[in-house]
Protein backbone atom coordinates (compact mmCIF):
# COMPACT_ATOMS: atom_id res chain seq x y z
CA UNK A 1 0.00 0.00 0.00
CA UNK A 2 1.73 3.45 -0.85
CA UNK A 3 -0.35 6.56 0.53
CA UNK A 4 0.63 9.77 -0.71
CA UNK A 5 0.06 13.21 0.64
CA UNK A 6 -2.99 13.37 -1.13
CA UNK A 7 -4.80 10.48 -0.14
CA UNK A 8 -3.63 10.53 3.07
CA UNK A 9 -5.67 14.33 3.47
CA UNK A 10 -8.84 11.92 1.71
CA UNK A 11 -9.05 9.57 4.33
CA UNK A 12 -12.06 8.90 7.23
CA UNK A 13 -10.36 11.86 9.37
CA UNK A 14 -10.40 8.87 12.72
CA UNK A 15 -8.15 6.22 9.98
CA UNK A 16 -5.80 8.77 9.19
CA UNK A 17 -5.56 10.15 12.40
CA UNK A 18 -4.79 6.49 13.61
CA UNK A 19 -2.12 5.94 10.87
CA UNK A 20 -0.23 9.30 11.42
CA UNK A 21 -0.45 7.93 15.56
CA UNK A 22 0.73 4.83 14.95
CA UNK A 23 3.65 5.25 11.85
CA UNK A 24 6.50 6.29 14.14
CA UNK A 25 6.77 2.35 15.22
CA UNK A 26 6.34 1.26 18.70
CA UNK A 27 6.22 4.25 21.36
CA UNK A 28 6.95 4.72 25.38
CA UNK A 29 3.89 4.19 27.32
CA UNK A 30 4.54 6.37 30.31
CA UNK A 31 1.96 8.46 33.13
CA UNK A 32 2.50 12.04 33.85
CA UNK A 33 1.90 12.48 37.43
CA UNK A 34 1.38 16.08 38.89
CA UNK A 35 -0.63 17.64 41.82
CA UNK A 36 -3.05 20.96 41.17
CA UNK A 37 -2.91 23.66 43.18
CA UNK A 38 -5.76 22.88 44.70
CA UNK A 39 -3.98 19.69 45.86
CA UNK A 40 -5.70 16.73 43.69
CA UNK A 41 -2.90 14.31 42.43
CA UNK A 42 -3.61 13.74 38.15
CA UNK A 43 -2.06 11.14 36.26
CA UNK A 44 -2.44 10.95 32.44
CA UNK A 45 -1.16 8.64 29.92
CA UNK A 46 1.27 10.02 27.39
CA UNK A 47 3.27 8.14 24.09
CA UNK A 48 5.53 11.32 23.16
CA UNK A 49 8.48 11.32 25.73
CA UNK A 50 11.60 11.92 24.22
CA UNK A 51 15.18 11.79 25.65
CA UNK A 52 16.47 14.82 25.10
CA UNK A 53 20.43 14.85 26.59
CA UNK A 54 22.29 13.13 29.57
CA UNK A 55 24.50 16.16 30.47
CA UNK A 56 22.70 17.48 31.88
CA UNK A 57 19.56 14.16 32.05
CA UNK A 58 17.03 15.99 30.31
CA UNK A 59 13.55 14.63 28.54
CA UNK A 60 11.16 16.07 26.72
CA UNK A 61 7.26 15.46 25.66
CA UNK A 62 4.82 17.01 23.70
CA UNK A 63 1.73 18.78 24.47
CA UNK A 64 -1.37 20.56 22.70
CA UNK A 65 -2.54 22.77 25.16
CA UNK A 66 -5.72 23.66 23.11
CA UNK A 67 -6.22 19.82 23.22
CA UNK A 68 -8.11 17.58 25.99
CA UNK A 69 -6.79 15.81 28.55
CA UNK A 70 -2.93 16.53 28.60
CA UNK A 71 -4.17 20.44 29.33
CA UNK A 72 -4.43 19.59 33.39
CA UNK A 73 -0.94 18.26 33.29
CA UNK A 74 1.01 21.23 31.21
CA UNK A 75 -1.24 23.28 33.93
CA UNK A 76 -0.12 22.04 37.16
CA UNK A 77 3.72 21.61 35.62
CA UNK A 78 3.60 25.59 35.30
CA UNK A 79 2.35 26.21 38.46
CA UNK A 80 3.83 23.76 40.62
CA UNK A 81 7.63 22.79 38.65
CA UNK A 82 7.49 19.44 39.11
CA UNK A 83 6.22 16.39 38.06
CA UNK A 84 6.69 12.40 37.75
CA UNK A 85 7.27 10.04 34.72
CA UNK A 86 6.34 6.53 35.21
CA UNK A 87 6.41 3.48 33.29
CA UNK A 88 3.21 1.86 32.23
CA UNK A 89 3.34 -2.04 33.20
CA UNK A 90 2.14 -4.54 31.24
CA UNK A 91 -0.30 -5.66 33.85
CA UNK A 92 -1.89 -2.26 34.70
CA UNK A 93 -2.29 -1.30 30.72
CA UNK A 94 -6.37 -0.58 31.20
CA UNK A 95 -5.87 1.25 34.02
CA UNK A 96 -3.63 3.54 32.48
CA UNK A 97 -5.41 3.86 29.09
CA UNK A 98 -8.21 4.99 31.69
CA UNK A 99 -6.50 7.90 32.26
CA UNK A 100 -7.16 9.21 28.60
CA UNK A 101 -10.61 9.99 30.09
CA UNK A 102 -11.56 13.38 30.22
CA UNK A 103 -12.16 13.20 34.03
CA UNK A 104 -13.46 16.45 35.65
CA UNK A 105 -10.57 18.54 37.27
CA UNK A 106 -11.74 17.83 40.76
CA UNK A 107 -11.44 13.72 40.25
CA UNK A 108 -8.19 12.32 41.20
CA UNK A 109 -6.97 9.88 37.79
CA UNK A 110 -5.02 7.61 40.49
CA UNK A 111 -8.68 7.48 42.21
CA UNK A 112 -10.58 6.77 39.20
CA UNK A 113 -8.37 4.71 37.46
CA UNK A 114 -7.43 2.25 40.16
CA UNK A 115 -4.00 2.99 40.96
CA UNK A 116 -1.98 4.57 43.61
CA UNK A 117 -0.22 7.64 44.38
CA UNK A 118 3.12 7.76 46.19
CA UNK A 119 5.38 10.46 47.45
CA UNK A 120 9.21 11.36 47.82
CA UNK A 121 9.54 13.31 51.29
CA UNK A 122 9.96 16.69 50.03
CA UNK A 123 9.11 16.33 46.03
CA UNK A 124 5.25 17.63 45.53
CA UNK A 125 4.43 15.48 42.59
CA UNK A 126 3.29 12.26 42.41
CA UNK A 127 4.65 8.74 41.38
CA UNK A 128 2.61 5.59 40.51
CA UNK A 129 3.29 3.11 43.42
CA UNK A 130 2.47 0.49 41.06
CA UNK A 131 4.61 1.34 38.32
CA UNK A 132 8.59 -0.35 38.05
CA UNK A 133 10.36 2.72 37.19
CA UNK A 134 9.83 6.34 38.17
CA UNK A 135 11.36 9.54 37.22
CA UNK A 136 11.07 12.78 39.48
CA UNK A 137 11.54 15.62 37.00
CA UNK A 138 11.69 19.36 37.49
CA UNK A 139 10.34 21.62 34.99
CA UNK A 140 12.88 23.69 33.09
CA UNK A 141 11.25 25.38 29.91
CA UNK A 142 8.40 24.85 27.36
CA UNK A 143 9.40 25.57 23.45
CA UNK A 144 6.83 26.28 21.28
CA UNK A 145 6.35 24.71 18.10
CA UNK A 146 4.03 27.14 15.99
CA UNK A 147 3.44 25.24 12.50
CA UNK A 148 1.09 22.97 14.57
CA UNK A 149 0.27 24.93 17.76
CA UNK A 150 1.65 21.96 20.27
CA UNK A 151 4.50 22.16 22.73
CA UNK A 152 7.56 20.88 23.67
CA UNK A 153 7.62 20.48 27.34
CA UNK A 154 11.33 20.29 28.92
CA UNK A 155 12.35 18.83 32.42
CA UNK A 156 15.41 17.87 34.03
CA UNK A 157 15.64 14.33 36.15
CA UNK A 158 15.98 14.95 40.05
CA UNK A 159 14.74 11.22 40.87
CA UNK A 160 15.48 8.03 39.44
CA UNK A 161 13.83 4.71 40.82
CA UNK A 162 14.03 1.19 39.50
CA UNK A 163 14.77 -2.19 41.02
CA UNK A 164 18.10 -3.03 41.42
CA UNK A 165 17.67 -6.00 39.25
CA UNK A 166 16.45 -3.95 36.16
CA UNK A 167 20.16 -2.27 35.55
CA UNK A 168 22.98 -4.19 35.16
CA UNK A 169 26.57 -2.94 35.67
CA UNK A 170 26.92 -0.95 32.84
CA UNK A 171 23.70 0.93 33.14
CA UNK A 172 21.65 -1.11 30.91
CA UNK A 173 18.22 -1.27 31.91
CA UNK A 174 16.07 -4.50 31.03
CA UNK A 175 12.65 -2.99 30.04
CA UNK A 176 11.38 -7.00 29.62
CA UNK A 177 12.54 -7.59 33.40
CA UNK A 178 10.60 -4.51 34.12
CA UNK A 179 7.63 -5.57 32.80
CA UNK A 180 7.46 -1.88 30.43
CA UNK A 181 4.62 -1.53 28.32
CA UNK A 182 5.13 -0.58 24.92
CA UNK A 183 1.94 1.77 22.94
CA UNK A 184 1.03 1.59 18.98
CA UNK A 185 -1.35 4.80 18.00
CA UNK A 186 -3.66 5.60 20.80
CA UNK A 187 -5.28 2.52 21.92
CA UNK A 188 -2.82 -0.63 21.02
CA UNK A 189 -0.55 -2.11 23.72
CA UNK A 190 2.42 -4.02 23.50
CA UNK A 191 4.99 -6.05 26.00
CA UNK A 192 8.58 -5.85 24.64
CA UNK A 193 10.85 -8.59 25.05
CA UNK A 194 14.74 -8.28 24.35
CA UNK A 195 16.39 -9.69 21.02
CA UNK A 196 19.90 -8.64 21.28
CA UNK A 197 22.33 -6.07 22.84
CA UNK A 198 25.78 -5.04 20.70
CA UNK A 199 28.22 -2.91 21.86
CA UNK A 200 29.25 0.29 20.96
CA UNK A 201 30.22 -0.38 16.88
CA UNK A 202 33.56 1.18 15.21
CA UNK A 203 33.62 0.76 11.57
CA UNK A 204 36.50 -1.40 11.54
CA UNK A 205 34.20 -4.12 13.75
CA UNK A 206 31.82 -3.97 10.55
CA UNK A 207 32.01 -7.13 8.75
CA UNK A 208 33.19 -6.40 5.12
CA UNK A 209 29.75 -7.98 3.73
CA UNK A 210 27.12 -7.96 6.41
CA UNK A 211 24.75 -10.58 6.60
CA UNK A 212 20.72 -10.20 6.33
CA UNK A 213 18.11 -12.29 7.80
CA UNK A 214 14.73 -12.18 6.14
CA UNK A 215 11.90 -14.25 7.16
CA UNK B 1 17.60 1.39 44.14
CA UNK B 2 16.91 5.24 44.34
CA UNK B 3 19.06 7.24 42.34
CA UNK B 4 19.12 11.44 43.24
CA UNK B 5 20.33 14.06 40.61
CA UNK B 6 23.45 14.28 42.51
CA UNK B 7 24.21 9.81 42.89
CA UNK B 8 23.53 10.45 38.64
CA UNK B 9 26.32 12.81 38.32
CA UNK B 10 28.96 10.73 41.02
CA UNK B 11 28.24 7.39 38.58
CA UNK B 12 30.80 7.07 35.86
CA UNK B 13 30.32 8.56 32.70
CA UNK B 14 29.05 5.34 30.45
CA UNK B 15 26.93 4.00 33.13
CA UNK B 16 24.91 7.15 33.66
CA UNK B 17 24.86 7.43 29.81
CA UNK B 18 22.82 4.23 29.27
CA UNK B 19 20.80 4.61 32.67
CA UNK B 20 19.64 8.10 31.28
CA UNK B 21 18.95 6.81 27.47
CA UNK B 22 17.03 4.19 28.30
CA UNK B 23 14.84 5.87 31.17
CA UNK B 24 12.27 6.71 29.08
CA UNK B 25 11.09 3.10 28.42
CA UNK B 26 11.36 1.47 25.25
CA UNK B 27 12.18 3.60 22.14
CA UNK B 28 10.88 3.31 18.30
CA UNK B 29 14.11 2.11 15.86
CA UNK B 30 13.95 3.51 13.28
CA UNK B 31 16.24 4.18 10.22
CA UNK B 32 16.47 7.24 8.68
CA UNK B 33 17.73 7.64 4.82
CA UNK B 34 19.47 10.69 3.29
CA UNK B 35 21.28 11.57 -0.34
CA UNK B 36 24.38 13.58 0.07
CA UNK B 37 24.71 16.49 -2.43
CA UNK B 38 27.85 14.23 -3.83
CA UNK B 39 24.78 11.97 -4.56
CA UNK B 40 25.86 9.46 -1.67
CA UNK B 41 23.18 7.38 -0.29
CA UNK B 42 23.42 8.16 3.99
CA UNK B 43 21.46 5.44 6.72
CA UNK B 44 21.57 6.36 10.35
CA UNK B 45 19.55 5.07 13.29
CA UNK B 46 17.72 7.47 15.46
CA UNK B 47 15.22 6.60 18.49
CA UNK B 48 14.17 9.66 19.13
CA UNK B 49 11.19 9.93 16.63
CA UNK B 50 8.11 11.27 18.07
CA UNK B 51 4.77 12.04 16.54
CA UNK B 52 3.73 15.77 16.59
CA UNK B 53 0.43 16.01 15.07
CA UNK B 54 -1.99 14.62 13.06
CA UNK B 55 -3.31 17.49 10.77
CA UNK B 56 -0.88 18.52 9.01
CA UNK B 57 0.89 15.03 9.89
CA UNK B 58 3.83 16.27 11.30
CA UNK B 59 6.89 13.82 12.69
CA UNK B 60 10.27 15.19 14.62
CA UNK B 61 13.15 13.85 15.96
CA UNK B 62 16.19 15.24 17.94
CA UNK B 63 19.91 15.81 16.54
CA UNK B 64 23.36 16.54 18.40
CA UNK B 65 25.04 19.02 15.92
CA UNK B 66 28.00 18.74 17.18
CA UNK B 67 27.94 14.65 17.62
CA UNK B 68 28.86 11.96 15.60
CA UNK B 69 26.62 10.00 13.30
CA UNK B 70 23.65 12.08 12.91
CA UNK B 71 25.92 15.31 11.47
CA UNK B 72 25.92 13.64 8.03
CA UNK B 73 21.65 13.25 8.28
CA UNK B 74 21.23 16.83 9.42
CA UNK B 75 23.65 18.05 6.72
CA UNK B 76 22.11 16.29 3.91
CA UNK B 77 18.28 17.19 4.87
CA UNK B 78 19.05 20.33 4.98
CA UNK B 79 20.61 20.58 1.64
CA UNK B 80 17.99 18.58 -0.15
CA UNK B 81 14.63 18.64 1.77
CA UNK B 82 13.95 15.20 2.11
CA UNK B 83 14.47 12.40 3.84
CA UNK B 84 13.21 8.87 4.68
CA UNK B 85 11.80 7.26 7.99
CA UNK B 86 12.16 3.14 7.88
CA UNK B 87 11.14 0.63 10.64
CA UNK B 88 14.19 -1.20 11.67
CA UNK B 89 12.65 -5.07 11.61
CA UNK B 90 13.66 -7.59 13.93
CA UNK B 91 15.47 -9.65 11.25
CA UNK B 92 18.14 -7.09 10.69
CA UNK B 93 18.52 -4.75 14.04
CA UNK B 94 22.75 -6.18 13.66
CA UNK B 95 22.59 -4.24 10.43
CA UNK B 96 20.92 -1.34 11.51
CA UNK B 97 22.73 -0.85 14.77
CA UNK B 98 26.12 -1.15 12.46
CA UNK B 99 24.88 1.80 11.10
CA UNK B 100 25.83 3.87 13.99
CA UNK B 101 29.57 3.36 13.20
CA UNK B 102 31.29 6.61 11.69
CA UNK B 103 31.94 5.73 8.42
CA UNK B 104 33.81 8.29 6.35
CA UNK B 105 31.29 11.09 4.07
CA UNK B 106 32.10 8.84 0.95
CA UNK B 107 31.01 5.64 2.38
CA UNK B 108 27.18 4.53 1.80
CA UNK B 109 25.62 3.21 4.87
CA UNK B 110 23.59 0.80 2.92
CA UNK B 111 26.40 -0.92 1.20
CA UNK B 112 28.63 -1.25 4.59
CA UNK B 113 26.08 -2.81 6.80
CA UNK B 114 24.32 -4.63 4.25
CA UNK B 115 21.04 -2.90 3.64
CA UNK B 116 19.50 -2.03 -0.21
CA UNK B 117 18.04 1.80 -0.98
CA UNK B 118 15.60 2.04 -3.18
CA UNK B 119 13.44 5.00 -4.69
CA UNK B 120 10.32 6.73 -5.44
CA UNK B 121 10.30 8.31 -8.49
CA UNK B 122 10.81 11.83 -8.34
CA UNK B 123 11.52 11.98 -4.73
CA UNK B 124 15.51 12.30 -3.82
CA UNK B 125 16.04 10.37 -0.58
CA UNK B 126 16.63 6.16 -0.19
CA UNK B 127 13.84 3.90 1.21
CA UNK B 128 15.41 1.13 3.35
CA UNK B 129 14.29 -1.82 1.26
CA UNK B 130 14.60 -4.40 3.62
CA UNK B 131 11.96 -2.43 6.23
CA UNK B 132 8.54 -3.13 6.08
CA UNK B 133 7.03 0.31 6.90
CA UNK B 134 8.15 3.85 5.35
CA UNK B 135 7.53 6.91 5.52
CA UNK B 136 8.83 9.79 3.08
CA UNK B 137 9.07 12.85 4.55
CA UNK B 138 9.96 16.63 3.10
CA UNK B 139 11.99 18.30 5.84
CA UNK B 140 9.89 21.65 7.26
CA UNK B 141 11.98 23.44 10.06
CA UNK B 142 14.36 23.32 13.02
CA UNK B 143 13.53 24.11 16.52
CA UNK B 144 17.02 25.11 18.81
CA UNK B 145 16.87 23.37 22.18
CA UNK B 146 19.60 25.89 23.25
CA UNK B 147 19.54 24.25 27.09
CA UNK B 148 22.07 21.64 25.30
CA UNK B 149 22.59 22.29 21.99
CA UNK B 150 20.27 19.95 20.41
CA UNK B 151 17.90 20.46 17.48
CA UNK B 152 14.27 19.16 17.05
CA UNK B 153 13.86 18.67 13.56
CA UNK B 154 10.55 18.70 11.78
CA UNK B 155 9.36 17.08 9.20
CA UNK B 156 6.11 16.75 7.34
CA UNK B 157 4.46 13.11 5.91
CA UNK B 158 4.76 12.75 1.94
CA UNK B 159 4.01 8.73 1.48
CA UNK B 160 3.77 6.25 3.47
CA UNK B 161 4.17 3.06 1.96
CA UNK B 162 3.10 -0.23 4.19
CA UNK B 163 1.90 -3.41 3.65
CA UNK B 164 -1.90 -3.88 3.38
CA UNK B 165 -1.76 -6.74 6.43
CA UNK B 166 -0.08 -4.72 8.77
CA UNK B 167 -3.13 -1.76 8.57
CA UNK B 168 -6.67 -2.18 9.46
CA UNK B 169 -10.20 -0.52 8.68
CA UNK B 170 -10.07 1.79 11.89
CA UNK B 171 -6.28 3.03 10.61
CA UNK B 172 -4.58 0.69 13.50
CA UNK B 173 -0.75 -0.24 12.25
CA UNK B 174 0.03 -4.01 13.79
CA UNK B 175 3.62 -3.58 14.68
CA UNK B 176 3.51 -7.14 15.67
CA UNK B 177 2.73 -8.17 12.17
CA UNK B 178 4.93 -6.20 10.60
CA UNK B 179 8.02 -7.64 12.71
CA UNK B 180 8.82 -3.90 13.98
CA UNK B 181 11.72 -3.46 16.28
CA UNK B 182 12.16 -1.19 19.53
CA UNK B 183 15.06 -0.10 21.13
CA UNK B 184 16.14 0.16 24.66
CA UNK B 185 19.32 2.82 25.38
CA UNK B 186 21.79 2.87 22.90
CA UNK B 187 22.26 -0.87 22.38
CA UNK B 188 19.80 -3.16 23.39
CA UNK B 189 17.05 -4.21 20.78
CA UNK B 190 13.11 -5.48 21.57
CA UNK B 191 10.82 -7.38 19.53
CA UNK B 192 7.38 -6.55 20.48
CA UNK B 193 3.92 -8.29 21.34
CA UNK B 194 0.21 -7.03 21.25
CA UNK B 195 -1.31 -7.21 24.14
CA UNK B 196 -4.65 -5.25 24.25
CA UNK B 197 -6.32 -2.64 22.34
CA UNK B 198 -8.78 -0.33 23.67
CA UNK B 199 -11.24 1.76 21.99
CA UNK B 200 -11.42 5.65 23.14
CA UNK B 201 -12.29 6.11 26.51
CA UNK B 202 -15.52 8.02 27.55
CA UNK B 203 -15.34 9.21 31.31
CA UNK B 204 -18.76 7.41 32.41
CA UNK B 205 -17.33 4.25 30.79
CA UNK B 206 -14.61 3.99 33.30
CA UNK B 207 -15.80 1.58 35.96
CA UNK B 208 -16.26 2.36 39.48
CA UNK B 209 -14.04 0.18 40.84
CA UNK B 210 -11.33 -0.80 38.34
CA UNK B 211 -9.52 -3.86 39.00
CA UNK B 212 -6.12 -3.90 39.04
CA UNK B 213 -3.49 -7.05 38.30
CA UNK B 214 -0.31 -6.96 39.78
CA UNK B 215 1.59 -10.18 39.00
Amino acid sequence: MHLTKDDLYQLERRKKLNIINSITGIKPANLIGTVSEENIANLAIFSSIVHLGSNPALLGFIVRPTGEVPRNTYENILANGLFTINHVRESFVKNAHYTSAKFDREVSEFDACGLTDEYLQGFKAPFVKESTIKIGMKYCESIPIERNGTILVIGEVEHIILPDEAVNEKGYIDLEQAETAGISGLNSYYSVEKIASFPYVRVEEVPEFPSLTLP
